[in-house]
């Protein structure tokens, strides 16, 4: 195939400026696509086909002219935003015990992320956080970002301003979507996730004891950004969760989540009794500093509410979940997550951190769906929802599981009734268990159908689930499986410029433009790998049909082209 | 890992017998399990599990203890019954002048299939088809097969007689299931294809004028059997058509269709304009005879229609529709298979084949989706399954196609109004045109959610569709696929015995039985597979979280297991 640049379509990183903030820059991918083919009483004519801009998730690392340095990090983009609200200060060490002995480790040097910046923090009494400036009616440039992005190709079908900074101030100030922005995160490009926006998909990575490198885990969560991630949560249990972290950070073009309870465990080497409020506390605090710009907390999970989940076939699937209730039933205590969340909000909302509910009880099969356990816990995340926000802190909901197609609404609306509309972040739903090893599939399936009710956010799943750690071709599988669900949500939403792409790539199909096909498609590479494979070069037609029986070859011969 | 047969769990081929003829052998595979490990008090407990069994579309493949020969085919299954029934007769020669022909040409020999029995044809004047003895009020030995088939793992759900045989046979009688069942392909195992049995699919196999031999055909046509297509459709268009069917068809447990206008097309050297009825007419006859279920057959293509595809976005996306749009365009004269119908239908009721009305005109693309031309043509399906039941001619309906997820439920609704309860069978849809190699993933999560709405029989896609030929691997990955969504349905429909099998195998995966996971799911040799690749042996964690972070674990010490 000719690789003639001027001919054959490519994608470009290319910029575009805000008008409240000239000088953001927001990136995007621009597909140019080459002119349709018309003949014409014999004349030949070429008509040109408007480039399609593709939401790009990929940083600096999908722009070409940037070189990145992974000892150094990304480009702190947010940085100047942040430091001239005013309203923030620089320490002079970090604040957390732990993240104090980890950096006076020698022994850990080779290890550690070279340029570690001193951490950010509300000035005493200010309010930092997008929701606070939201509620008092101040548009960021985070927030003139996230409209640019989610504007994209708008104007093109005809809708010119159907997001608009003031439309994203009222979302985020009425608690309906979120806008992650760690202020220690400043490399992280502004995001958005509420129902009224497009649907985001979210990456998990991490070792696990087992298994698994720093570099490999930097690699992935560069490789899932390429591939569509619109956030990553680092999960890792392994040693040397502080180090990894570090380095996923400062490389992470979008917005990172973790699950601190995971290494306040570590820190008190497995001992579920062993915990207590003071080793979670520093550990947030640790976390605040480093940049992550989302915790998951399983403050939903109560006492008197454990024992549900012993009627269940598949108890409790969620590692945190599992941790606390062990936690509460050891001590029988109250989860102390629970107990002290209103401090947690107060040091959240120090470094604008937003809080991700976790479903500690979420239903682990088909049998489990929907259950009272479920339910009960759904209830306490929507009062947890009201005292986040009481705190000016962001919040979302996290959501199951394993749900069959016919349960799923209830799920959605229950969500929105008992948590006052605060997003919705679901894992799947998986719609059958029967399908280890393709979980991927089963699970996109519900992502689809829950992402179409409302749900803002889904947390994708690989083919390796419930068997062994994704290596980078899982996390490829599974991130594509996710675009694709959130995709068909976003069409069926009706967003007014989803179909955008849709209507691109198949005119570029029925014309056999295949190269521009491959561009605009999800993932180009398997696309181009698979053609090729039929031993197939440019033509029109393909060895799925041959030449003689392509119904888009006949079908154009019927319009006379 | 330890292979102690008696230990682990196992699949073995089992089969049930009827009540109203316990000659029929119905066979299925019954999964054994190993038993469950309580402690209490200190003392370990072995719980037995009860055996599972699965649906078994792999015939004698999935018989350990049959001998298959590929040369002499499988073992003539309804032969006797059909012969029992004395209103069939052996043909003293085959009746279509190219099936003759290609007897005849000894220069094909090496390619023959050796053992060709003579075809069956109803003798003159009676009614041999499985609507027609429904419609009389007859229970055949295949609608009770199907009835056990369907009615598999009801007893241990406490729904002792979900289908009966009577049921079976009024659905039929109606019209709203179709048993595909030619007196010529006695080596067919009896399934139903209805709204109210399980959700069926079916898989695609064939090679294109460019690539693939007889035994990769034949080889692809057992190896979807195996992972679990319950029709085939060969839709071959090379060269050697009739030879390659004959293989297939001899080996082939399942039911098979085609699309005769392919073969048509090739006798008349690809040329649309020199194709007319003699030719489709001896096809007909010639694929009756050697054995193909049913037909795909594009008779609701209609002159005054075809115009309407002139303002879509991808035109005429069936193979079937476009070579019939164009013959009527170039004569300006109404479809010939339109105006032979009736002709059609009398030939198929002989052999008991059942017609698959195309569409044509089916949207391939979202921007196409539920457009005057496609919802035109669902009406001429409609009128055209009247005209098919006149003559006690099974028939069900084709639909889309590429459809966006909120516009899939108007598919199916109209399909139940217009075509009076046919089963409808359709093609995923896929939900979004993005993502060429993962239209598997995009189709299914159309076909789940139009399975659930009531579609009969899913027609699956592979990674490789738009792109090129499926590879064995495809095969799997696209038959897979399509098993969850059809299950995924089956579990949303509420099957009562459905949910047996998720159940079974989460309660094993609660509690570490992994062999017995994998022996229950879809694909136990890729859960296998992807188990070991975690480099992890037999125990009570995988690699995904670790032995200190797995939650099931964790869940079941909180129960004291």
């Amino acid at each position: 195939m000719e690789k003639d640049k001027t001919y054959y379509a490519k994608r470009e990183k290319v910029y575009l400026s805000g008008t409240l903030f000239p000088d953001i820059r927001v990136g995007m991918q621009k597909v140019n696509l080459t002119p349709s083919v018309e003949i014409k009483d014999g004349e030949k004519r070429l008509i040109p086909n408007d480039p399609v801009y593709i939401y790009d998730t990929s940083g600096s690392f999908g722009d070409e002219s940037v070189q990145i340095d992974l000892k150094k990090g990304l480009p702190r983009l947010r940085e100047s935003w942040i430091l001239q609200r005013g309203d923030v200060e620089q320490l002079s060490e970090v604040s957390s015990s732990y993240g104090r002995q980890r950096l006076e480790d020698a022994s850990l040097d080779h290890l550690r992320f070279e340029h570690i910046a001193l951490p950010y923090r509300a000035k005493s009494g200010r309010k930092i956080s997008q929701m606070a400036y939201a509620k008092a009616g101040i548009i960021t440039p985070e927030m003139e970002y996230v409209a640019i992005r989610e504007n994209m190709n708008c104007e093109a079908m005809g809708v010119s301003s159907y997001i608009t900074p003031e439309f994203v101030r009222e979302e985020i100030a009425a608690g309906r979507a979120v806008l992650p922005a760690n202020i220690n995160h400043p490399e992280s490009e502004p995001m958005i996730i509420g129902r009224n926006f497009l649907v985001k998909i979210n990456t998990n990575i991490g070792n696990s004891a087992t298994t698994s490198s720093i570099e490999e885990e930097v690699d992935k969560a560069v490789w899932s950004c390429k591939w569509g991630g619109d956030t990553l949560m680092d999960l890792s249990t392994g040693e040397n969760i502080h180090e990894t972290r570090e380095w996923i950070i400062r490389n992470c073009p979008v917005p990172v989540g973790t699950v601190p309870i995971y290494q306040a465990l570590e820190k008190v080497n497995g001992k579920v009794e062993d915990l207590n409020w003071d080793i979670y506390r520093d550990t947030l605090i640790e976390q605040c500093e480093q940049g992550v710009d989302y915790f998951t907390i399983h403050a939903g999970i109560r006492l008197h509410n454990v024992h549900l989940a012993d009627k269940r076939k598949t108890g409790i699937v969620s590692r945190g979940g599992s941790i606390l209730s062990k936690w509460c039933l050891h001590y029988q205590q109250e989860n102390f997550l629970y107990e002290h969340f209103d401090e947690i909000c107060d040091i959240l909302a120090q470094y604008d951190v937003a809080v991700s509910l976790g479903d500690g009880l979420r239903p682990g099969s088909i049998y489990d769906a929907n259950d009272e356990a479920q339910f009960a816990e759904l209830d306490t995340l929507g009062e947890l929802v009201l005292r986040a926000w009481e705190k000016d802190v962001q919040a979302f909901v996290e959501g199951p599981g394993h749900v069959p197609l016919h349960k799923i609404a209830e799920n959605m609306q229950r969500q929105i009734d008992k948590c006052h509309a605060a997003p919705f972040y679901t894992l799947g739903p998986l719609v059958t268990d029967i399908a280890p090893g393709y979980d991927h599939i089963t699970s996109a399936i519900g992502a689809a159908q829950i992402g179409w009710l409302g749900t803002a956010m889904l947390c994708y799943v690989t083919p390796k689930e419930h068997l062994a750690l994704p290596n980078k071709e899982d996390v490829r599988n599974g991130v594509i499986a996710y675009k694709i669900a959130a995709h068909a949500a976003d069409l069926a939403k009706g967003h007014p410029a989803a179909c955008l792409r849709d209507d691109a790539l198949s005119k570029a199909r029925y014309e056999f433009r295949w190269r521009d096909q491959f561009h605009l498609s999800l993932d180009p590479e398997r696309a181009l790998e698979y053609f090729q494979e039929g031993r197939h070069t440019d033509g029109e037609y393909c060895t799925m049909c041959g030449p003689h029986f392509c119904a888009m070859k006949l079908s154009r011969s019927l319009r006379g082209e």
